[in-house]
């Protein structure tokens, strides 16, 4: 899908003052990464590696595993595309509502995709926590169904793994498993979606087959600095997890005294929010026209209806003037 | 292939001085742009528009041509693995020896690759001027040969055109035939390998095509950025072009000068070198690693030989320091 994510600000004229569309926190200090890659510009000048082999090399080192189960990549969605093409014409299960670059990949490369009947599938691809609602499948039941299916390749997005206090798979306890691909985001944790860089962990054997049909440069330079930069400084750009989750839960609660508005529970800063009567698209486009808020239509999510959108938690002033717009439009309806 | 290509001095620990080895001639005054980058870092914070319409617009605008025929790409690498990929099963003509990624892009995407027969090619291949060896097809032969294949889709590399004085077909005259689309390479011209950033031109039919099969985001914000920068600014980092050829002549003919190395004819900066008994793989790490010099090891192109290097010309005290290093290289292996 090329048109229908997030951070679509480009298609309205007017300026956005405060951004809840797309999953990014966005108030994070990352003036050092910003100083240091304006320090590194002529990193332009060359060719980056064909494969970012140092990059992984250094963000293995971080994780505790080894370089050849590191796969560094153009953002997740890079990630996405390249298990789709290595599977191509596989059985996928994928459980919706979901990211849709996960069945718009493997439609791509001829999969035939399943939403029902998991047990047939050579590939199971969720995220962990769960884009739009915040979902987290507990560790225990990932790690069972894993062990029921040793035959299918579990393709897990941890894209938002930071952002939750819930236990998750790590990376090196993934790699118990021969079936298993984890696919991580820099771009959210580090609030740098232009940029474009991901990684997937997982077993060697499986990545092999990724960089079998990978492209050569398909990472950036300046991507490959900021990732060299933060592997080595994890600790760049500091997020209070604990506040900004307390502060999505309290953004849930004010939803959800507007009338006619029912949000999900959420394990992470962002939430799906539901209307019975009102249509997320022309509540978005009013939010964006007239108060320069932005959030995300999320009624193009598989299995959402028209009143769905999505909303990443952000200041509390930022978030205090999204509930009062809503109420606000909520009334101009009636 | 992912080893093997130009600009690889990070296989070498010691300081590259002088590079000759990618297709790119760095010596441009790349200042300006690197201080707007600089001082744009910002973008980083955004995702990029998932299609790159705004340059797509500011490109076509400046090509004299409509937006709907430019698909911006990241480096020409993606737009030949989406031309693979959007014609998966053809049966695929190319002339060698050549870029080896064409046909790297067919055998991932199950092309059938002919090499000699031509006359029942779906998709015809070709670098103009011509990487590894600076041939430039004549326009009129191009234009005859279009004409000749009305169903052969012709898929034309022109990422080093700006690099000669031959006449090439533009993309505004190629949009008369519906059966050809052209690569560019903004890296080639700016010299700025490392951002990832190229078009393809041709029928707005066909570029639909690649479009279906492009993914979301594939050109980071800072690519984007430069693009619209330069489009709007193409003279930014002024080239002597005429200075270039003729020092490159000048270097040839220096190389010629060497016992045992032939330099075929060339229509641009760079050019294909041929030793008779000498091995390219030992010269280059000679060069590398007692002098600093960077030269490609173009033996892994098809149909050349051990014998073969690859050199771009850049300065006349580069170009002099080259010679005399190969010389004296010749000399020890005596």
């Amino acid at each position: 899908m090329i048109l229908g994510h997030g951070d679509d600000a480009f298609r309205f004229d007017r300026p956005i003052r405060a951004n809840f569309s797309s999953n990014v926190y966005s108030h994070v200090d990352l003036s050092q990464l910003k100083e240091h890659l304006a320090s590194h510009i002529d990193v332009i000048g060359n060719y980056p590696e064909p494969e970012p082999y140092r990059l992984e090399a250094a963000l293995a080192k971080r994780l505790g595993i080894d370089a050849s189960s590191v796969c560094v990549t153009a953002g997740a969605t890079e990630a996405i595309y390249l298990i789709a093409m290595a599977f191509s014409g596989s059985r996928s299960a994928i459980l919706q509502p979901t990211f849709s670059e996960y069945e718009d990949a493997c439609n791509l490369h001829g999969h035939t995709v399943e939403e029902t009947d998991f047990s047939r599938a050579d590939l199971f691809w969720f995220c962990n926590p769960n884009n739009p609602d915040g979902y987290v499948m507990p560790k225990e039941a990932v790690i069972s169904l894993i062990k029921a299916h040793p035959i299918t390749i579990f393709v897990i997005d941890q894209s938002y793994g930071f952002f939750t206090r819930e236990p998750l798979l790590s990376p090196a306890e993934a790699l118990r498993y021969p079936n298993v691909l984890q696919l991580h985001s820099m771009t959210k944790r580090y609030a740098m979606p232009g940029l474009r860089l991901g990684y997937v962990t997982g077993d060697p054997e499986l990545l092999d087959k990724l960089r079998a049909v990978r492209m050569p440069w398909s990472v950036n330079a300046l991507a490959v600095e900021a990732g060299l930069y933060l592997a080595e400084r994890p600790d760049t750009a500091p997020i209070d997890l604990d506040a900004l989750l307390s502060e999505a839960q309290r953004l849930r609660d004010a939803l959800n005294g507007i009338p006619d508005i029912n949000v999900d529970p959420t394990q992470t800063h962002f939430m799906l929010c539901r209307m019975q009567k009102g249509r997320a698209a022309l509540l978005k486009d009013w939010l964006a026209c007239e108060r320069g808020l932005l959030i995300r239509d999320a009624s193009n999510f598989k299995e959402l209806d028209e009143g769905c959108f999505r909303i990443a938690a952000q200041t509390p002033e930022e978030n205090d003037m999204l509930v009062d717009a809503i109420r606000e439009w909520q009334q101009l309806q009636q």
